[in-house]
């Protein structure tokens, strides 16, 4: 399923919180990421707080790559991009996390090796460390509460790599025209008024069989992209259906 | 920046531990969302570890709507999409992130109500909440590390949401022809070069202007896409101006 592309390495600079190392490298697991770089870190990968949060995801946090300045950490990179919440007063390429992964596909790319820096999480990257990475990469967040957590930007940026790599196959949405879906209100009317019905009869046949039939007739119903006026006609449909139930006899 | 679509209401069910809500009230911010509803939550909005990790996003953990029972918390939301680690055994439509921002970006979206629904932390929704739902959400994850937290859930789906209603620059990305990039090593070679020999001259002036002018000149350099001969060159042109002061008398 993964293209040849090189895959990121992920340098975390100076971070403070041991979670936030083990979150990192979960997320790093979720989306196919495994190499982890930590300069001057101020908390410990093998923290047990860290292994608690990696869920599973330990070797990434055992195989990490400590060094105490950010030269060493990239010194056998070729391409090296910043991470930062906000541009800064400083002459950069700025991408968002999709233009990132259109400029790696391009094929200059494709024999490179690349690394993401990411900041501490208080501060983010100072401009020192800006001034070492070829371009910066920004996550466009809601402007008034742009404060990103450190392993939630990981994430942002790993996801749209990994969904760079992957083929993913297209759903079609079903058609509705000019009609209006109904509320889960409306649905749950129904869906109610059909259940006391068949409560009423021998639909169920096993009573121990019931959980099970319920649940698939309401998936049925609740899939069907159901119009208001669809809802109508069905309830219309079950109230005939019981009346006529009432009327024969026994 | 923002559109006119609806905003999609984020709903936990049975969520187990605080810091996740906390962690989700504060991503949900960062991407523009605010209404919150919890089903039957294992942990209350307001345990000081929400709090804290909502690191300012406290309003929407002040204003969540909580219910007993799921059918409550969508009555009055014309679509309800389930997310789901995995796909069940039930007929229903799944949608990555993307298609489902595609999907709601429709015509027949744009007046309607809808929710997403995540399920507690340990399991996921049972398939009774997923029957009640319209259609399924997968996010693309490793398939040998797929459990993806909480907040990071909420995290892609709530950024896919924010990108599909701003309006995004893409970034031009400088062409290299044949050539191979230098890498950092290579880099850092000569800028220790560089810096060797014009703290030999009268370059920097006044010694306190250093630090901010060799940050200027290291990011010059550094955001060149400079290729290995460049570097070749610019070695050698440092060291043949370093030789030539040398000769200079004083």
């Amino acid at each position: 399923m993964l293209a040849v592309g090189v895959k990121p390495i992920i340098i975390l600079v100076e971070t403070q919180l041991p979670e936030n190392l083990g979150s990192v490298a979960r997320v790093m697991a979720n989306f196919g990421l495994s190499k982890l770089r930590l300069v001057k870190p101020q908390a410990q990968p093998l923290d047990p707080k860290a292994i608690a949060l990696s869920v599973g995801a330990f070797d990434i946090l055992d195989d990490v790559i400590i060094t105490e300045n950010f030269e060493e950490a990239v010194a056998d990179l070729n391409y090296v991009f910043a991470t930062t919440a906000y541009q800064r007063d400083m002459i950069k390429a700025y991408e968002t996390p999709k233009t990132f992964v259109d400029l790696i596909k391009k094929p200059e790319f494709q024999e490179e090796r690349f690394g993401i820096v990411f900041g501490p999480e208080r501060t983010g990257l100072t401009n020192d460390y800006m001034a070492r990475c070829h371009k910066a990469i920004t996550i466009p967040v809601n402007p008034d509460f742009s404060s990103l957590n450190l392993a939630q930007a990981v994430s942002v940026i790993a996801y749209e790599w990994f969904q760079s790599q992957s083929s993913q196959a297209l759903k079609a949405c079903i058609q509705l025209g000019k009609t209006t879906l109904a509320t889960q209100g409306q649905m749950n009317g129904f869906l109610n008024l059909l259940e006391k019905n068949l409560d009423q009869t021998n639909f169920w046949r096993v009573s121990t069989k019931k959980p099970i039939m319920w649940r698939n007739l309401q998936n049925l119903f609740t899939r069907l992209d159901l119009t208001q006026q669809d809802l109508k006609t069905l309830c219309g449909v079950v109230d005939a259906l019981s009346k006529s139930l009432d009327k024969k006899p026994d």
